[in-house]
């Protein structure tokens, strides 16, 4: 089974994305272009591009979960953009803040338009992902929306958390796997909690229920998050698109990584390291295996795994939309049957 | 006449912005304490920091005019807040912007932790601004908050917009009048302008009223620019703080100096060189005196007191209430009597 179904929510995100920037963003000379740039809508002199850049799964996620949850997804599409354009601001941020030279196979917006520039585009992404919420007003009740403020609020908060810690770790030893966990969950799990919960909550206006989404959603992200991680080491390079062991020539202090650290001196002497060859990379991926790092990080993912579809059973939606969520689950773990 | 009524204000408004990111921040090593610096809590170690470092000018704004619309300014609390705790914001950002080292007398916040976790502790800062003002829901109804909401965000959107252009005129010949209201509009008069609205319309949920009020803030903020800009130039540095002639001295494209640099080949000929002296500092200062650009400036600066002032008028606060109103602008424009 293949989401094929989710397909149809493309478009209509996109064109709801577009509205939100066209309204609320009377164009400067030179400012629309970075925030439609970063979007993957135009090129850097803002010609059309023609390339899909983003994967667009959280919108997806939040209206796959607005459905099960009973409600008209047309109606939560203000609230799909948002979580998007929120996504693309943290991206914008974050690739100044990692010194990252290009995203999607292009060159990130400060590359193209310097720090100074990306940081206030930024800034200009995350209001309008506000502004997008307020558009809800016209399907739900100001009760309804302010509600689903709320829940973006927090989200937004625990996202610069999350980046905190992440930064943080860079140059923290011991970073235990609690913390870690904690980072992870804000960086990238709180978002995808916040997509399924908001997504059932303009379905229902019903906070428990809603409440079961955001759970099943944080832990699937962390699920998701924890599997990345060991492909980052271990993955297979055509399937991935990243060569194998590029989080450990990066010395990325991921799950297997703490995992091993905590466990092994001779790797703790490896990365601490000034420099780090690829003798170092070998050494370093025989110590993970000795450790058996791998099935640690394979038994966390399907802990958190098995949490997320416990909290789904306990949402209780129809066996119909449960299926289709766990084909949005599958094709994010890549496993299409 | 001074304007020791707005002090009663200020205990409050500090308590107030405490509380919200004391509920609303769990303490993350490392991470509050950048925002509590920020906000002149604190020193870089996180001990109690004893001296004022900012006047708090825009929330007292917003709860004059609260007062003077007829509302229960302890009510408005979370509003002012807000838009303090937005102010401080778009400083820790605008540091970066301009690799601004010092701050009220203080290292910038990228100074201390680096520009990667000062973006990030200004993207925390600009949340809680919004966290700020779902706090009003204590006080008043749902429809109420979400207007204020809008009017944020309509504000947050025009100050990177203010901000951008602010950037592009660096590098922009031929910056106009025009362009140039259009940016201090943005980039400082629009946050005063919503001080003055979201502080009328909590008191009477009556947005033609609430306009007369962001009418009288937007040109009051775009006279206190401006004249800003004559202090940057002929300002009595034991008043303003300012050595004179520092706007020349950095080449900056304030009023006067765009007026003199539309009127005169000799002055685009100093600015355009590549080193810039003493000598031509007298020398762009003669040229401006002879074109009479400081009462250009002022005639302009007088242009929007003036409509301010109608606005003013046309907001109707009593007669009380305006004479409040009128001590606080005779106190922002330091012409105190």
């Amino acid at each position: 089974m293949t989401i094929a179904f989710a397909a149809q929510y493309l478009m209509p995100i996109e064109q709801e994305m577009r509205n939100i920037m066209f309204e609320n963003l009377p164009d400067t000379a030179g400012f629309g272009v970075m925030l439609r740039y970063a979007m993957g809508w135009v090129d850097a002199t803002d010609a059309p591009y023609d390339r899909i850049t983003g994967k667009r799964l959280r919108p997806v996620l939040l209206l796959i979960c607005n459905q099960a949850a009973g409600g008209d997804w047309k109606h939560a599409l203000p609230a799909a953009a948002s979580v998007e354009i929120l996504h693309n601001f943290s991206l914008i941020h974050d690739d100044i803040q990692d010194n990252s030279f290009t995203r999607h196979g292009r060159p990130t917006v400060w590359k193209v338009w310097g720090e100074a520039n990306a940081i206030n585009a930024g800034d200009a992404m995350l209001v309008l992902a506000y502004n997008s919420i307020e558009r809800l007003s016209k399907n739900y009740s100001d009760e309804t929306v302010l509600q689903v403020w709320r829940y973006f609020n927090r989200t937004n908060l625990h996202l610069t958390r999350g980046q905190h810690m992440d930064m943080r770790f860079e140059t923290q030893n011991n970073v235990t796997i609690d913390e870690y966990v904690s980072m992870i969950e804000g960086k990238s799990a709180a978002l995808i909690a916040a997509c399924a919960q908001i997504g059932a909550y303009l379905a229902t206006e019903d906070t428990k229920v809603s409440e079961h989404y955001f759970n099943f959603g944080l832990n699937i992200g962390i699920s998701f998050q924890i599997r990345d991680d060991v492909l980052g080491i271990w993955g297979d390079s055509a399937v991935t698109g990243k060569s194998t062991a590029t989080d450990i020539i990066s010395r990325k202090k991921s799950l297997p990584v703490l995992f091993a650290l905590s466990r092994s001196e001779a790797l703790r002497n490896i990365y601490a390291k000034a420099d780090f060859g690829t003798r170092d990379v070998d050494d370093a991926i025989e110590i993970l295996n000795e450790l058996n790092a791998r099935n640690f990080a394979y038994e966390q993912e399907m802990m958190y795994y098995e949490r997320a579809m416990h909290y789904l059973l306990q949402a209780s939606p129809s066996e119909e939309a449960r299926q289709y969520i766990q084909a949005f689950v599958d094709f994010l773990f890549n496993r299409e049957y």
